[in-house]
């Protein structure tokens, strides 16, 4: 752990996990990755509302309101940091062995903080794509919601990085992209915004979510949800992805296809930029 | 943790884990079920070597034979259990924020204990088993392995649970039975034992293989590694299935569909308890 990583659990501050634990032991829960910037975090409403559609859907008892309690409680210790990623982890806590949940089951509290060392409102340079070595699985039960089981993105996170890219496609196995490893995607065809459902399998961004509802309406741009080809990539004008971390950023390699310029992202991203804290 | 569970990381007494670790972080590890008996596991060698197939299918370095080291060095206090399940975990251990794996990276071996309070080498009684709510996704790059990312597994188990059954039948997208939420599946179809691939989806049993390997052809008994439909489990003559903590165990309803003898299952329950130690 680092000197400028801090750990809370169940609000008391905390360098291991009691065990059992069934997020470790099969996955069991959820996380949100959220920006601070000195101790204030920018859509947050969106990524519990996002939390709580999380613990409906695995059957959790709603915990969000004490999460977001021990949100509030450890965000003080960040005010003095410019720019710090905090994950918040939601596990379904300890219980018997074997796969069945203890009912009542008593949710555990887990964030964690690092500092950032850069300028979050300032985009980051292009970045360089690879193919996923796989698709990602069709499972209507499990996608659209930040859980636990993510062997898929590390997976394609790992390829990415021996290839020497900064981040991997993930297409489904119809061969429709879906989304970036650690991103959601977007690409602008004749003007208009595209991006995948997530209905299927991928995790729906706090950042792609403003996108559609506000970023790019406030800005007269059409924004479609739809799968597309990966042919569509080669014809569009621009592509880019969109994280909590790091806003928007665009993307400037995808095989031999290259983009230099990407008008769309960076007026969204000046849209982006504003709403942030000051 | 009740006493008679016990804990150990990288080989030493423990009670919690040491964060961050992307087991909890993304189920970025895998894990091993072991029954020991008077501190004697069946089937070492089979468990082992599946363990060694899902690290080299992560990435991981091959740590198999320090994870061996670690359960050798716990078997002794399991001595005097007569019945025990071990949990064998490994996890890519501690790395920095996000999906890329640490390179090189360190992994942890969580080993922990817990009594199991009945003699396993004595068939249980018949399971009741109900539909899974959901499907299994097709992945085939983490079918066959036991990785962390057990959700659709929870999810059926506490499906299950709800109904007041014993297990949940995973079907995969095309319908077509799997295996139960937490053991593998077989049915005897016209004296012949069927028992679904698992290449797309579901986890490779070290009973499961013992039994295709050994158990049924030393009893001269047909084995066939297929898919079937829903519907051949209603002209089944025997329906079972296999983990290992409960060996083989007979399913005595499915819906409608109820078996009240299981001889195929006796047979291969015998050849099984041979095979246990003393």
């Amino acid at each position: 752990m680092s000197a400028t990583s801090q750990i809370w659990i169940d609000g008391v501050s905390a360098e291991s996990l009691p065990l059992p634990d069934r997020g470790l032991e099969f996955g069991d829960g959820l996380f949100e990755t959220l920006l601070s910037m000195h101790g204030q975090v920018p859509l947050l409403e969106s990524h519990f509302e996002r939390l709580k559609q999380g613990l409906h859907r695995l059957g959790f008892p709603d915990c969000a309101e004490r999460a977001r309690q021990c949100l509030q409680a450890a965000l003080p210790a960040l005010s003095n940091s410019a720019f710090t990623a905090i994950r918040l982890t939601v596990t379904r806590g300890s219980g018997p062995r074997g796969y069945v949940p203890p009912d009542p089951c008593e949710p555990r509290i887990i964030i964690s903080s690092t500092d950032v060392a850069r300028n979050a409102a300032v985009p980051l340079p292009q970045l360089s794509v690879v193919p996923a070595p796989l698709a990602l699985a069709n499972q209507p039960a499990l996608a659209g919601i930040k859980h636990l089981n993510r062997l898929e993105q590390v997976l394609a996170a790992r390829h990415a990085r021996a290839e020497g890219a900064d981040d991997a496609l993930m297409l489904n196995e119809r061969g429709e992209p879906v989304c970036m490893a650690s991103s959601n995607l977007f690409a602008v065809v004749a003007g208009t915004i595209l991006t995948p459902p997530l209905a299927t399998a991928g995790i729906a961004g706090t950042r792609r979510r403003a996108l559609i509802e506000r970023w790019a309406p406030d800005l007269g741009l059409a924004v479609e949800e739809r799968f597309f080809s990966l042919g569509t990539l080669n014809v569009a004008s621009e592509v880019f992805c969109s994280n909590s971390l790091v806003g928007l950023r665009p993307v400037g390699q995808f095989g031999s296809r290259t983009w230099s310029s990407h008008p769309v992202m960076a007026a969204l991203f000046e849209r982006y930029r504003a709403e942030l804290p000051a």
